[in-house]
């Protein structure tokens, strides 16, 4: 059994990661850690694991995480790189579900977060956490950056069509969609039900953070300069992610090879499901599961493909694709523990 | 393995057996039925269960249903009594979800469904499909009539109340909220999103099906003639059923003796959660899972205690009652395939 | 033109107090105060009102509200009270949409309120805002203490029962669900997005605030005990409250004769509709309105009549209710400025 | 006071016309035409509507539309031409709500709404309904094809950047999404709340009938070819458009002359409201209400310029632009009956 420790169990992000660990054949949650929350169990806050998760909240002084063999951090940016180096040095395995360890370029990550990088040794070794992209890294890696939600389906959607070179790298759009708790669990205003509920908004068009980790990741793909406009929107729902992503054809390619082209790359991918040509992919067929699917326009056949992508932005989001990163790290079928079918309706 | 059957699997009680079925280790999905949608993988219908359930739905006369060890009827009321003797003279199992098997007075079944009872011989042999309530008789059953998602949340929640004879039977409220997926997958304008969401209202308050069944199950524990008030609400929410139940004490009970009755009765139930008092259990606590959760509350020590229960409709309201029947009727860990998780936030 | 003041314009009440008055024919928007915004335009923080209030919030020292004809309080409770004798002594009117001018007993306001009321004199001479239950008084009041949104619609649904003593004041029931906007513009976790959608929950069942101001009110109208069990519930949409009253029948009284007396006591009503004996009234049929329905159902011609009654707790159950005590403070038409039509779908 | 007669009145475009001019000092409702509810009171399928709207529906041929002075159509595509001869002749004037008379070019009339053009004469007259664009025509006009709701945000986001001559008209992209009341109100399964709630999809990527609407009219301002893009998505809101414009520049402007180009264009608009440069206008600021508003941003200085458009579809982009037509055709003040407050929250 794996050892596993969580920082900052009480957002989303932490419960969803309690939620997939509860029923992982090969995990053993050892400690959580809450400093507000120290001796609380784990089920009061959230009765959902009344009767299937046992452990209580502790503070970090006393939750021993050197016991254990991997440490997942569901904190807020700068809380991972603070205790990274000890854990490490302890052996412990880290996955930072925040950004600390996303973005190699540490003056691009302190100018969007906002604080220094405090930690560069360990972010000189981090491997980026996205399995279909970067497998056999993740496999040998002693500490995860998890890629964050909209990233990820930016990259696995642009990611074919840039490895064949057929679109033009420099004008890549992405109009993406969020559900309400890729916000987290924050007492805003702006995130209340009566603020979000019943409306639609962008936000952060003027500049995101996401765009830059994005960048850096479709870099890796293109020998020439990725240029990347990235518009969120936040939408009334709860769970879920629809990113609309728009790319200029600069080869003459049938619409049979764009599909096999994305066919091709995820043929052998448990969480890549690539739909027929055409087809609308709902957020709702993936809800719970760590899915991620993807279906392929191209209107009046002209030269713009459209890629539509969606996935469960707490699960292949967020902490799904963390226990996937887990599974590759301890040596266990990717797929353990993750097999959930998605709830619908 | 056991060889399932499905009749009607388009509703959403039927995909949610897909979804609970799909991982069950000791199910085998052999046959789902569906008239019109003939040859249709039912992974077309449901984008949810890509890569989770392979079959297609077939029509009726192709489907084989004598082949199966057990069938389920996923079907508008009137179905399974049409079809339930040919299974059962094959040896195949029949679990009802709709109302055909549940009420033993046909009169009742008559008038507040409809139509006319086709199929008593059967129905007399039926068993109420409640397992904390009627765990032998499932056992060992041949037919089995689903209860309905209401009268599963009254009759958990009167049931250790009027087993100790400590409230007035001849007059309890129930007042119940459901979800919008309890009315079905049909097309019908008052169940459009435009016309449910943002609003909240009640139906049925001048009669309801749902009573009588209750009726009939509530008296079996009780000397005293039950009178149950019971009024439906439709919520702006997929799933989830919350019900808020009335009873007037007619004994002298403390707070801890109620509680302490309830714990009792469901001590060693894997599905029934009963809560510290005073606690006010939230339907999203169960979505997905099996789980039904209970609190009691007792507004200034007075006479009347007020019960509340919560579960998700589809599941522990339908699909995974029946499943959990299922389990029993083969001689299964009850649990088998039901430790979902719920999916919270 | 009446000249209006309000204190706390940010949360929900202010906004609709704000939406209301900005097409006042007979109302003028003087000074609205916040400490923490003051001098940014009102439009600012409300985009809906952009181009239709052009008043800035001003802190509460430089807002001269002595200079105003009548001053709303949409602020928490404890403001009003500290501030309303200066302003009676100014010669100014004074509505409280909070509790501290409610309730007649001390003791009961101190207990559930969790402070002690400095301003007894004024409460000594403040009326109840019930305009359908209190007209005469509200007519000639310096000041109102604003009904709460759950208390409205319990006492409207049940007033013309208590009147005409054909049910049991003892055991009154009533099982009420509101929309998240009740709980007010505040950054808690609670009433998230992603805390309240898609599920559905009671709160306060052992003891609401709400409580001991209805029974005040219910008191007046019968020489019987009221006793009164009052459950809140919260329901995942923005607006809108659906009471859901249970009496027993004392007297020998025909649903013709139920209907009519209600019909009898809203006769002349604008803002109260009986609805046909046995409707079901959604709380949308008032969005964004002034409009209160009701409906009655008698099960099984039994003992127990039932009253459904829905509003929009915003307007009838905060300020539009505010609105139309202004109207008659001020010798105006009632219905001047609040005859919106809802907003449906 | 204008007799307005409204063919079609069951539909959300219908009960949001009737919800206007219901409150409209200058109309006054007539006749409202319902095959299928022939003698049924409005108010009793919109109890919204209850003591507001007084009228009946009546079969067509009860209906006696020549008497009105202006009849609109709030009916599927097809039935506005069959009738609108007949009424012209009468001296009655037309508005279409549907799509018979929005576009000059048969062919695509055809070819997207997959009927015959039986009423090219009439076509031929028909003014396209958008005041900011077309006010002079509207006023001496005696049919109207009243703007498809997204066409309406297309337009006046892309306008004055067309007009303008600044950006490359080959090459727009709309990535849209609408409320679901878009879609009207029938009993089709796909636009159920349990299909539609707590998710998000794209639909008609691959071509929707409102591309060639918009393009016809966007080229009307560009000497060059237009070519549009055009995704639309179904949001799980009732009311709600917001459409996110991707549009590259060709000239050297600034930000501040981008800005100033929409202020200009918009500055005496009542329905229009140009919001500061760099806002995210919220669907929900323009509920219930004629408002539309704009933001401008341009990411990182560079070459593309993204307009957000917000406005509520049921009234800019329906119902509200029928009547701000209808107004002017009758020489009334613009924006008579038009100033409703939006609702919010």
């Amino acid at each position: 059994m794996i050892k596993v420790g969580i920082v900052g169990g009480t957002g989303y992000t932490g419960v969803e990661l309690l939620r997939i660990l509860a029923t992982h054949p090969d995990a053993q949650l050892t400690a959580i850690t809450s400093r507000k929350e120290d001796g609380l169990p784990v089920a009061d806050m959230y009765p959902s694991l009344r009767g299937r998760v046992q452990i209580a909240f502790s503070s970090p002084d006393k939750a021993n995480l050197t016991q254990c063999d991997v440490v997942f951090f569901a904190t807020p940016h700068g809380v991972a790189m603070a205790q990274a180096q000890e854990l490490l040095a302890a052996g412990v395995k880290v996955i930072d579900l925040a950004a600390d360890f996303r973005m190699k370029d540490v003056a691009q990550f302190e100018k969007w977060y906002g604080i220094p990088h405090t930690c560069k040794d360990v972010l000189a070794e981090a491997v980026y956490g996205l399995p279909e992209l970067n497998r056999d890294a993740i496999r040998s890696a002693r500490v995860i950056g998890n890629p964050g939600c909209y990233p990820t389906t930016m990259q696995l959607g642009f990611a074919p069509l840039l490895q064949a070179k057929v679109i033009d790298a420099g004008s890549l759009i992405a109009d993406c969609k969020s559900g309400v708790s890729g916000a987290g669990r924050k007492a805003e205003i702006g995130i209340l039900f009566s603020e979000t509920s019943d409306s639609f908004k962008a936000y952060g068009v003027s500049g995101h953070r996401h765009t830059p980790e994005t960048i850096e990741q479709l870099q890796r793909m293109s020998d020439q300069p990725v240029g990347l406009l990235f518009t969120p929107h936040l939408v009334p729902m709860i769970r879920g992610m629809h990113s609309t992503l728009y790319a200029r054809l600069t080869a003459d390619v049938s619409n049979e090879q764009l599909q096999a082209l994305f066919e091709q790359a995820y043929r052998n991918e448990p969480f890549v499901d690539v739909m027929p040509f055409g087809s609308h992919p709902e957020t709702r067929s993936t809800r719970g599961s760590n899915m991620l699917r993807i279906a392929l326009h191209r209107p009046n056949n002209g030269n713009t493909v459209i890629v539509l992508v969606v996935q469960d932005n707490l699960v292949k989001g967020a902490s799904g694709q963390a226990v996937q990163c887990m599974n590759l790290m301890f040596g266990l079928p990717e797929t353990t523990g993750l097999m959930h079918v998605p709830v619908l309706p």
